[in-house]
């Protein structure tokens, strides 16, 4: 059903543009600004900021002088106007932030993710962390917006529940939004891990700057989050961006579901690191191949790489092929300017495969976009999913929306 | 640059919901329906409705009684208050339609694609068919809203322009929006080709019914159109859509970017033609292979599957099985829901390949959604990337668009 607006629709939306304006803004505007910056009337402008200011959400930040006209006062988000915590939950580990209205971090934890307990214990945790957190970073509790969780896929959003992803061992069905919500007394947002990444690089980024992108994520497993028109995409479920089955090699190693060369299988750090251990490139750690053993060793194979060690090269070659072909692929499909690389293991062997990658994609016989596709690593860093799902939250409560103005059902 | 909303851009949006509302009501409904569908004031209704009759885009259809009140009065859209011409430029055939303001097609010509000719001698031929067709229709020039045309990408749609696809001959950055805009003196809007099928099943469905889903385009080439969260995706530059070098086929042949089993080249109609020929399961036609040649050995290695030939059903199962991997691949990527098959070659082996299809796609160890993937058949026919293009024009006239509401910059 088609709904129409009227009059009373545009107050709130109105608030939220010019919040928007002011967030954008870094160095801060003044009155006149907004309004010219908005097409509102100074009126509109003058009323909505009294109502921020008093709110807390906005403050004053000096004056601006102009030519001979009055001084202007500027107005300036208050970054302590009000937090979001994000929280990224990782087969390997659980990232934690809390971020100002600024979409700053204000307050950042990593903990190895419990094994072999039960989800209830896994959440319960949660619950500690992120108490924890909030006063740690000294934000009083009411400022706090609500919290976002990054998980792995599938997910159930309709429901907050977390299916049965791969990778994540004893998550069947897990009512994770319900139970955080319940133990928090906080709103509690549930996002894919790889979407969650995407929304971040979207909040963090200027308009136009990342309008079709793709966020390759490399953690524990390989996802990407996809962005066409500077939206994040997310599918008939909300579980888009799995990219683990994308034929990239016919040589590579036969995946889970019978096919070779699948993505996400020939790629995923624990491969890696079990091929080069198996080689003897690099030596067998003592204990079980777990995420730090993973981590450290997928490290020492990029640091043979750059020593020139030619087994952790051509390892790292096929790496790169591997993933350029399927850039290639989503490239085309979507017509793409961008990939931003990213997640947990990305740091580790971003210096040798990121170079090697923009050559491969971009000298492709196979690329038939008309034109050349950027290549670059997050800004956001390891926490990009944490932040993204932060900013679930921020989004949620500042971001206008043309479709609010619809008069609601 | 985030934009405000007043007063003033809220008239011509809620002309737009209203027409868009009746349009959705095949049996057509009252003001005070109206009024309930989309939220407006009776006044508001009254006021716009009285200005689409004047126009004669809608019309009163008798009365309908409820209980004991008043008789209320049945508006609906009047089909004949405007027409929109669509053009499909495709290799080997030129299709056009006219449709009425309903979306109902009320005229029809496919034309083979002149060959050996300059794009200049093709657009011109395109002009006089379009004056020939308006004609035909019984159409008043007057209401024809403007011309869409379909054609294979890469196009720049800033410019208007084709630039070189790959099986057109002899179009190289061909202007084509503004050469046939000046010949017609219509507005020409300019879509690729897959994009105008995905905007044709978009218009022609209820929403809802396709919200995520891809368009497998099986035509002189092979290409897919997409739409999540029921709108067209077009990607940065508008091209999106390129499938061709999704690999499906480690086993298949060799494609033009060196790798083997991409999934253009491995199923182009040509391409099974021509295997067929070469193994002597259907005769060499007498002249060169031509689309008509194409288009009948397609049909005969299909009549030869239904009958039971092992050599032709073996053909089409590889076939269904790299259009498969493509499928799971792509609805994987953007947690698609439903897949609709269409273009002009499409006919020819649904019957073999359908159901098989939608078997193999949804028993893949591969397919990683929650939910099946639906597989159809497009209701539009051969016409649809024509129609597609004529819905642009309808949708430029016809559709509410949330951001419409903005304050123009």
């Amino acid at each position: 059903m088609r709904r129409g607006t009227n009059v009373h629709a545009l107050g709130g939306f109105n608030q939220i543009v010019i919040l928007d304006t002011i967030r954008r803004n870094r160095d801060g505007l003044s009155r006149v600004e907004i309004a010219e910056q908005t097409g509102l009337s100074a009126q509109t402008v003058s009323n909505v900021s009294r109502r921020l200011l008093d709110e807390g959400i906005i403050r004053e930040a000096g004056q601006r002088i102009l030519g001979v006209g009055k001084p202007r006062i500027i107005l300036e988000l208050d970054p302590s106007g009000g937090y979001a915590i994000g929280v990224h939950l990782d087969p390997s580990v659980i990232t934690y932030v809390v971020l100002d209205l600024d979409g700053r971090v204000v307050a950042h934890q990593a903990l190895r993710t419990p094994s072999d307990v039960t989800p209830d214990r896994v959440i319960a945790s949660m619950r500690d962390s992120i108490e924890a957190l909030i006063v740690e970073a000294g934000v009083e509790r009411s400022r706090v917006l609500g919290v976002g969780i990054a998980a792995p896929g599938p997910l159930d959003l309709e429901r907050g529940v977390v299916l049965d992803p791969p990778l994540l061992e004893g998550w069947h069905g897990v009512a994770l939004r319900e139970a955080l919500a319940e133990s928090t007394g906080l709103t509690v947002l549930l996002e894919k891990d790889v979407t969650a990444a995407t929304v971040a690089e979207l909040w963090m980024s200027s308009p136009h700057q990342r309008d079709d992108f793709m966020f390759f994520y490399y953690g524990t497993g390989v996802g990407v989050g996809l962005a066409i028109a500077h939206e994040a995409v997310r599918g008939a479920t909300n579980n888009a961006g799995d990219a683990g089955h994308i034929i990239v090699d016919p040589d590579g190693p036969v995946c889970g579901c019978g096919r070779r060369g699948c993505l996400g299988d020939s790629i995923m750090p624990r491969r890696l690191v079990a091929s080069a251990i198996a080689t003897g490139l690099i030596a067998r750690p003592v204990g079980r191949l777990g995420a730090t053993e993973v981590d450290e060793g997928l490290a020492q194979i990029a640091a043979l790489a750059e020593g020139g060690d030619a087994e952790a090269s051509d390892l790292l070659e096929a790496t790169a092929s591997r993933i350029s072909v399927a850039v290639v692929t989503v490239a085309n499909l979507l017509d793409l300017d961008t990939v931003v690389f990213g997640g947990p293991y990305w740091n580790r062997v971003s210096r040798v495969l990121l170079r090697r990658i923009a050559e491969l994609v971009n000298s492709s016989p196979a690329l038939v976009t008309t034109h050349p596709i950027g290549v670059a690593v997050s800004s956001i860093g390891d926490d990009v999913a944490a932040v993204g799902a932060a900013c679930l939250v921020l989004d949620d409560a500042l971001s206008p929306r043309p479709s609010a103005l619809l008069i609601s059902g």
